[in-house]
This record gives C-alpha cells, structure tokens and sequence, in this order.
C-alpha cells in the first residue's frame, strides 16, 4: 500500500521572531454564552498561541469559535455558545504572531491539495483511487472514518448493501445524517421502499406516499430506532447494520424534516454537540449527498489533528451529483481543506466498495 | 384594481353519493405522539370529513398531518408530534368519499394556474404584475402577507430599503427567517456590510469577516435582536423596521448556523410551532432566496382558508435565482400549490416596492 | 442474456376506422427548401400514412421534416433544406388518422419506460444493468451502436483507455463530436496533456496552454487528423483507435470551435446531413457530456427503425454530470424517448467497459 | 452624467527594459490557415510588439489567435484559419518584453473591477447602475453597442418591447444571435406567440407547434427575414426593428437549428468574420441568455481598441439566469474582462428600458 500520512513540521519557535512575541491577551467572560470584546475568531487551520513562553497548539480547532485558555498552559476551542463566565478568552485579530497567535498553514510536507474552482469537467478518477489508499490506511492505523450521508444514498439497493459491506469490513467508524436519510432507509428496510419506490426497481408502490409516515409512526411507537429494529421487523438497510454494529449514529434533525424519528436531535444545540463528538475523534470524513449536514460538519471538523503527540491532518470529501452543493461545502470550510468529487453517489458508493473489498 | 378572489363552489352534500358515505371512522391516540394504525395522511388541499352526518372542512390543512376530530363535529389537523392521548384520529386510505374523507381539488372556479416543469426560459412578468394586483388586494382586503427570507435578501442596500418601505406600507404581516438572514441584515444595520462586504458597493472591507460574530456577540450580550435594536447603534435595515413596527419575527435556526442570535429557535419543534402560527393566519406567502425555510413553510401552509366561513386560497410564491430551489418548493407542495417565479430576488424586491409604493 | 427487443405490434389495418380514411393530401414543392402550405411535421415516433389505399410506415423518421410521397407508395421523412421542387409533400395537421395520417405510440409491448422529470436523487443502477445488456445483444446482433461525445470524455486517461477497449471489443459502430472532443484527445496522445493538464494527473503542465492550439496547427499542416496519425506522433487515444478501426468519425463544427482541425464540417448542413448517415443506421445512441451534439442528434434519429421488414426501437441514452443537460435533451426528443443517466461521465465510462470486458 | 472613460497610461518605452528588448522574430507562413511553429497566440489584452525598433500595438486582439506584422510596422491580429501564405507571424512563447512582446496589463487607471467567482447570492444592482451610465455615454459618445441575445429574451412581450425601445433611442448599433432567437421573434410578430406560446399571456394555443416551422417556411418562401418583412405581416418585434433601423443583425447557426431562416450563416467562417466586424467596431457588448453565442462574442472581442489614437476599454457583460451560463463566458474571456450580472433576463431588459428611456 502506498498511502503514507504526510508529517509535520512544527514551526521553529527558537527564532528571535517567536521568542520576541508577546504572550496572548485574554479577558475573561462576563456572560455565559457572550465573549469579551476583541475576541479571536478561530479557523479550521492550526493555529499556535503563545501562553507563559510557551506556544501551544490546540488538539483540534473548528471555524469561527473561541480559544479558551485552561490552567494557564493549554488551549480549548469552544463555541460561542459554550462559553461559561470566567472562561479566560483569546483577545486579538491578527494571526502574523505579532498578538501572540501564529496561524500556520504549511506544516504538511505534502499538503491536501486541491485547486479550487475546479469544474465539473474535471476528472475525479485520481481523487478516488487516492481515497481507496487513505481508507485503507485508516483502517489499519486506528483512523476514525464518518460517513455523513443524505437520503438520495439509500434509495438504491446496491448501495444500501456496499454501505452495509463498508460497515462490516471495518470502513465505517460513525454515520451522521438526518431524519430523511434514517427513515428512507429504514423504509426499504421494512417496506422495501424508499419514498414509496421500490428499492430494486424504482417503480412506485400503490399507497407507497404512506409508507414512510407508517415507518415513523412505527418508530415513534417503538420508542427509538434500536428498539424498532430489535423487533425484528427491518430486514436490511445501513442504520440496521450500524445499530447492530454499535456504530455511532447522530442523527440532527432540521425544520423539513417528517416526524421526527425518535433520536432525531431536534434540540439543535445538543443535535452539534453530537456531531461535534464525532468530528473530534475523526481523521476522515466523507459526506455524501447532503448540504446541510455536509456544512454543518464542515464547520465542525478540525483540519489536523493531535494524536500521540503527533499533527496529523483530517481529511475532509464532499462528494455530490451537484457542483453547487460540493461548492457550497467548499465555501463553508475553504477550498484548499476540501475534497470535492462531483459524480453520482451510487457510483461513487458501490466504486469505494468494489475497490476495497 | 382588477383582482377578484376567486369564488369557491361548495361540493353538492345533497347528493346520493354524499349522503350514502359512511362517516369516518376514528381511533384513540394511545401514546402522544403516536397515531393508531391506518391513520389518514392529510395533504394541503381542502378535504371534508363527514362526522355525525354532515360534512365538515377543516378551518386550514396541512402536509402529512393527522386529522383530530373534536366534539364530534369538527376536524382539526394535527402534526404527529402533537398528537395527546385520547385524541380522536380519522382513520382510512382513500378519499374519494368512500370512507367517508373526500379530497375536493376543484372548489375554485378560477384555480391558482401554474405549468409545472417550467423552464427558466420562460418569461415571469405576467405572474409578477398578478402578484402586484393581489398584494394590493391583501393589504386593503386584511390579508396576511407572510415574508420568509434568506439571507442574499439583505445583501443590497436597495432590497433592504425597499423590504422596509413595503413593511411601512403596509404590505408585510410577518417575516419568517433564519439566523443568517437576520444577522447579516443587523450586521448591515451596525456596520455598513453584510457577511464583511459593504452593503452600498459590494466591496470587503478590512478585517470585514469578524463583522457577523461581532454583531452576534453584541446581541447575546444585550439579550435579544429587540434590546440591541433598543440601544440605537442599529442605524437601519429590515429587521429593525419590523422589531419597531411590531411585526412578527420567528427565527427558526439550523443545524449551519453561526451563534446564534438570542431570538433564533433552536429547538427545531418550538420554531415550527411559531412559524405554523403565522401560517395559519396567511392569505399570501412569499418565499425567497431560501429552500430549508421554504420548504417548512410549503409544508405548514394550507392552500386554502376558512374566513368568516368563506373558503378562500392561500397563494404562494417560491421565488429564487436558482431554478432547482424553487422547484424543491414545489416539489414538496405540489406543483399546482406554488407560483414559481426565477430571478434574481433584488430585482424581484424592487421590482414589486416600485409597482406598489 | 436475459436482454429481449420488444415486439412491435402493428395496428390492425382492417378495422374500420382504418378503411375508411382518406388517403393523404400531397402538394408539390414549387422553391427548393420550402415546403407548401400545411404541410404535416413529422416526430420521432412512428406514423403511419395512407397511400393509395394502404398504410404506409417510413423507415425511419426525425423531429420536424417533412413527409414526402416516393412512387405514389413509399414516405420519406426530409428536412426542409433538402426539399427540391415537385417533391410531393404530404399535408395535414392531425394525426389521428382524419386525414391520412395516423401516429403510432403503443406499439411495442415493452415500450422505453422512462419517468419524465426524474430527479438526480434517483438511482441509476437499473438503467445502467439495462443498458450493459443492450450493448451486448447489439453487438451480437448486428446492432450499430452511435457514441456523441463531449469533450470531458477524455480528459482523464481512464476514460479514454476504456472508450477504446469498447471499440476495439465491438462496441462502438460510430463516433459523432465536435472540435473540442477530438482536439483535446488527439492533444493527449501527442503531448500527454488534455487543455494543457496531464491526463494521469490532471495538473497543469508549463506553457501547457499552447497545447491545443499546437495539436490543432500540426493537424491542419497535416491536412487531415488521418494524416496527422499516419505521421506516427499520436500515442494513444479515442480518436487513434476509431481512425485505425475504421469506425466513422463525424465532427461538427461550431462557432466557438478554435482551429478547427481539418475534417471538421464547418458548413452546418453538410455536418447535419454526415450526422444523420450515422443515425440513421443507429440501433443504439449514447450521448455523453455534452448538449450540442446531444441535441443535434436528438432531433436527427428515430425512435424506430424498420429492419428486414420489423420495426424495431432505437434506444437513446443521455448522460451527464449536470441535470439540466440531460433534461435539454429530454426535451428535444419527448422524455419518454431518452433514458437519462445523471452522473460523472468518467465513472459511467469506466463502469460500463469493466461490466462489458 | 457621472461616468467618465478611464484613462489608458502607456508603458514607458524609453526605460531601458523596452530599449534594450529585441525585435519580435517573425516567420512566414507556408500553408493557408498553418503557422509556422513557435507562433505567438493572442490573447484578449493589450500587448505590444516590438518591430523595427518601435513598440507597436494593434489596434485591437482576440483570443487565441496570431500576430500578424503588416509593412514592417503594424500588427494585425489574424485567426489560424485566416492566415496566408507569406504571412510574416510574430513567434515567441513569452509576453514579458523578453522576445519583444509585452503584455501590458494595467494600462487603464479605473480597470473595469470583477471579482471572479462571484456567487449568485451577491447583489447585482451597483452593476446595473454602472451599466445604465456607461450606456448613456456611449450613446452620446460614439460608441457601438452590441447586444448578443438567446431565444429567452423575445419570449415575453414587454422584453421586446423595451429592446425595439431601446434600438429606437439609440442603445442598439448591431444585434447577434442565432436561429432561435430571430425565429421565435419574428413568431411572435407574424402569429403572436413565441414557441406555440401566446407572448402576452404564455399560455398555449392550438397547434401553436407548427407556429415557429410556418415562420421559417414563410421566410424561406420570402428568401430573406428583410423580404419577409417587407411583405406587411410582421406586426412588430425586435428583428423587425432592427431591420427598418438598418441596424446590422448577424445569425449565426448551429447544428440544432430547425429550418433555418434564410440570412442565417450555415457556414460557420462566414458567421464568424461577420461577427467579428461587429465585435471589432464594439464598445460595450451585452450577452443575454445564450451561452454558444456568449462565448463566440468572448472569443473574438477585444479588451480594448484603439480609436483616435486612444486607447479605450470594450465592455463586455454577460447576462444570465443561470450562474453556469455566464461562468462559461467568464472562463472563455477571463474573469476579469467580463462583468456577470445573474438575473432574469426579462427583468433586466425592461429595468435597463425604464432607467434610460
């Protein structure tokens, strides 16, 4: 296998331009929820804060959140939200070091590198046998891979069953997704039918615009999903494979969604903090057919890593059949932290599988 | 003015056919938030259920709800989630009458007439002009003109300055939004940009992106968009034209937002149960440049109303640059159900004040 | 190989709605190019026309021609272009028979079943095993399988390796393309590079943006693209493999083409008229990303083709990465008479040739 | 009127960077439509050549095309296929004066000012109002205004009613477009609709589908749009004004025309040198609704042109409600030589109409 994580190279903080760099301000928070003014907004890049001499370097960051200095020696990112009174905040505006915080984008000997604006004429086909490498490699380094899925992923029968097979052979480290995608799947798993089509042949079903309410309303009589399928009832699907895998499943809900399914968060906040879980622990993360979720992580999710001491990079897709939607993520997280391929996702799906397995 | 609401024909309930029907059949909510097996689906259009002999129309309808009879002579529709114990829901498939549920499409004698599928190549300027004549109609006729906007509304300085004058003139009831919407529009209001640009020229400003969580801040700390506004640093913009004329404003968050703003709902169940209070009392609905908010509110709004025991239709308009976001409008409505209308929505806002003020 | 044509039932001719029309009107074409006074358009589908007392079926037809009366016993379906004085056009505006004239849509009992306005959440897969079928019954039957292609075939060196495994495994019976499509692969194979990138890699080489221009100004001293291979200097590619199989090449010219190379019609009617000799023959089409060419060709071929005396359905495929690509063909030729596959046209390539080989 | 011409501040020639430059090597051309190798390709920006000693620029350039020295001392800029034996083509691969070609960006001190990747949700009004004002100074200035126009733009009577407006006041010295575009007009002023379409109303009327192939048959039985005309039954329409007007019309057509009319260049050469004698007169060109056109218009006009001995800018705009459309423009040209404005067509032709008229 030839896949083989890029290193690191720290800064070096001997030089008289980081030794001569003051320490950062910090104010503290007199509101819960509210920074002190002149707070630093943070980004998905690594970003080192000098604190008591030293420079330090947060576990993971993400877009557009605080730095919390803790015990006068470590730096926590923490939303807006999340801020407690007496959290000590970062102050400051530039990222030169010259406040105390270096942004450094160039630690990666052989950084993610994608040219933005890439149109959909472009050949992804190098992309994809990159990321055959990359999940193979994670598997037998103790990666965590999360698979942030639409709906449009579980309308077809082979692609149910290679997400399943991707589970089961070790791909698949946490799903996150919303009502739409659990349920859609869910239905073929009891009904056969994803919105009322039938999973094989995509012919509609008399009374199918039905089945996914019966499916709902049956969850919501189980009491979760989990119970639901302990009833025995699901045939197949990919939340069945997942749920009987233990595999983490966070499921954030938004204002279209039917229902909701019982573990759908519809606490918004909580339904982050969830995901957040997740994006921490991740080194890959791979989102499929959804905008919404795929943003919403792309917010999240850190671009590097502190694992065993070591920066590692997180590796970030946005696969889609529309170029506006891999843009939109794009955006969101900058182009140069995104993988985007814009293809089919059955084929993408049913490719990853056949390439691996 | 040339507008007429269209008149609505009643079924003839003398008929055999009407006569013979069986009442509904009903069953008991055993667990909240649960239906009984075999629950009727409700949709957008009128529907009479016939309950103790006669046939009755529910006051307003929505998508895949339930339908509650109360006191045994009328039907209220409920979404699942609110369903208590004991509530009392139709049951049956069919509503073609024979279980006694009959879904009547053709009440109006003339009919909201939209093609669907329509290309982008088509020409709007007539849907425009009708829209003109029935805003007109609404505001002198005490209609209920809902607004639901995202956020490229308030990019301009000419659409928000035209937003407002259309709210001092009478022609906005209610806006519906995200936390994006508002926060750009305030962030206009403070600072001269949105999203860091300037709202007059379109040009970044330095340091531009710290603008929108600077705003955010300031709002939690004061506590709410209305204490903010109330502190007088917000110069303009349609947020505070509609705080200080007292229109109603739901905020209903996502899973993307930045923040958020305190009035913003994060409980995805409390922001529908907002937004659906001012569906009710709509008689025209205008969606722009959103599809999350769009699409909640083409599933909470009825097609029809009851006023003063006359039916009368709902309009709504989905209105984008974007000819796939306005089509996921329709889509979950019905094509029927929805005034399709492509362009850029400054243009479109201006347009309408113009013709109007 | 489960692939059946369907069978084509013809209309009884001996009931009496059909013995007791009338023969079809004719006029005669008095200017070149311009047909008389209610003349009859022609579309895609199957029409049969009565001519002295029988009813006649053309062997094949296109969108909007004429139908022109040969020996007082056969129909021919010409363009208006090439209506030449004393042609005997056929008149009439109805098609159901009143005046001779009788469209035919039901007559295979397994008629091309495509959903109009299908979304890209669809699943493809079916499509996809359909059509792995139908290639190879076409190849074991004398079919003649027509490929149009874009240029974004072969900006990836998979692509174009697999499109020519497919012609050199007899499934490719004609190529149709514009300039850009055979520039771009003739610039692989003599440079490595597709407008300037490599085509493993895809990164841009230096002063790679001379490239096409330097392919297209070697081919026009060449004379010919033949002449050009012949030289020895083209390595590989699409356009190598068709030239050196024999296998026609159509290339059409239009007026964003630079260059052109030299066998590229530049007079529009000439290039219809070598497209048409193509789709004529055609049993299988299959457009790839693009919309010109698609269209054209769209608008050229039968939905039918009479061989040894049956009719049998041309099938026509539309693939590519943008929905609304796919939908532009769909309209040109009636939806029911395209299959419309949305995804990366890399992907879609590769697949069928590793289903096929 | 506030809008004033940036000025155009030539490179120092008497530094000695250009004295010190050589001469640009020439070579001649052996073969109609072949350069020699190591030809110089042209772009859309100004660029000096310097011959004999003096440094030469030609008094406008298009893509990708030669430079030709003419008499020792001026350069013409001549596409391949243009290009004569004994010829004398300028050869070199480098534009920073070191082979004697010096591309010179930055001449105009107010450089028309595009951000590239625009997204839709950015607000277009600013550009509009710039617009309105350039096109008044044209007016009053000589310029020559060229509007490229799709099929989109006639569709709707109020649209073609401002555009003959428009023409009438003076805003229109020459019109290009394709087959479709002149077609559907002159529809509309022969039968009153637009694609079987009624233009006033867009509903459909009875057999309206053979309205558009009765226009072409008519202009073919005419044997020109101007003879047509001429015969009285055209009631009105924008080709019909332009036609009276004497202002120029060029239609050039593509493989998916129907007919087509009769003044429609079928031979692609022809249409584009008589594009190009309208672009090489132009000083603000306008593209509405057509991406082929758009982009044969980008790829012939120049950036700038010389007139009077000045040096001006040519605008260039491209219209479109679709951000794909006017992102193919903006590639062809570069982003920064071409303003997109993604609006409803009909809207922006009618706004333009009322704030200049």
């Amino acid at each position: 296998m030839s896949f083989q994580l890029p290193k690191f190279i720290s800064p070096d903080f001997t030089k008289d331009f980081f030794t001569k760099a003051p320490n950062v301000k910090i104010s503290e928070v007199k509101k819960d929820g509210v920074a002190p003014k002149g707070f630093l907004m943070t980004s998905i890049l690594p970003a080192y804060f000098k604190i008591n001499e030293r420079w330090v370097l947060p576990i993971q960051t993400s877009i557009e959140c605080t730095a919390v200095v803790r015990d006068n020696n470590t730096v926590e990112v923490v939303e807006f939200r999340n801020l407690k009174v007496l959290d000590k905040v970062v102050l400051g505006r530039t990222i030169d070091g010259s406040e105390g915080i270096y942004e450094y984008t160039c630690g990666f000997d052989d950084l993610p590198n994608v040219e933005s604006g890439r149109s959909v004429e472009s050949s992804f086909s190098g992309d994809a046998k990159e990321l055959y490498e990359l999940l193979e490699y994670e598997k037998q380094n103790n990666g965590h891979i999360v698979w942030v899925l639409g709906p449009a992923v579980v309308f077809d029968y082979d692609t149910r069953a290679s997400l399943s097979a991707l589970a089961e052979n070790g791909y698949v480290n946490a799903l996150m997704a919303g009502n739409a995608m659990a349920t859609h799947d869910l239905e073929g798993g009891l009904l056969g039918t994803s919105l009322g089509q039938n999973i094989y042949t995509q012919e509609s079903v008399e009374m199918g615009h039905y089945n996914h309410l019966d499916l709902i309303n049956e969850a919501r009589r189980a009491g979760s999903i989990e119970a639901l399928i302990n009833e025995g009832n699901i045939k197949d699907g990919f939340m069945k494979t997942c749920i009987e895998m233990d595999i983490p499943v966070v499921l954030a809900g938004s204002i279209r969604d039917d229902g909701p399914l019982p573990p759908v968060y519809h606490d918004i906040s909580s339904g982050l903090d969830a995901m957040k879980e997740e994006t921490d622990k991740a080194t890959v993360i791979i989102c499929l057919a959804t905008v919404l979720h795929s943003v919403a992580a792309a917010n999240l999710a850190s671009s590097y890593r502190v694992v065993d001491e070591k920066v590692r990079p997180v590796y970030f897709y946005s696969v889609d059949i529309a170029e506006y939607a891999v843009n939109q993520v794009s955006v969101a997280r900058g182009s140069a932290s995104v993988k985007t391929i814009v293809t089919n996702v059955q084929d993408f799906v049913v490719n990853v599988q056949k390439n691996l397995i």
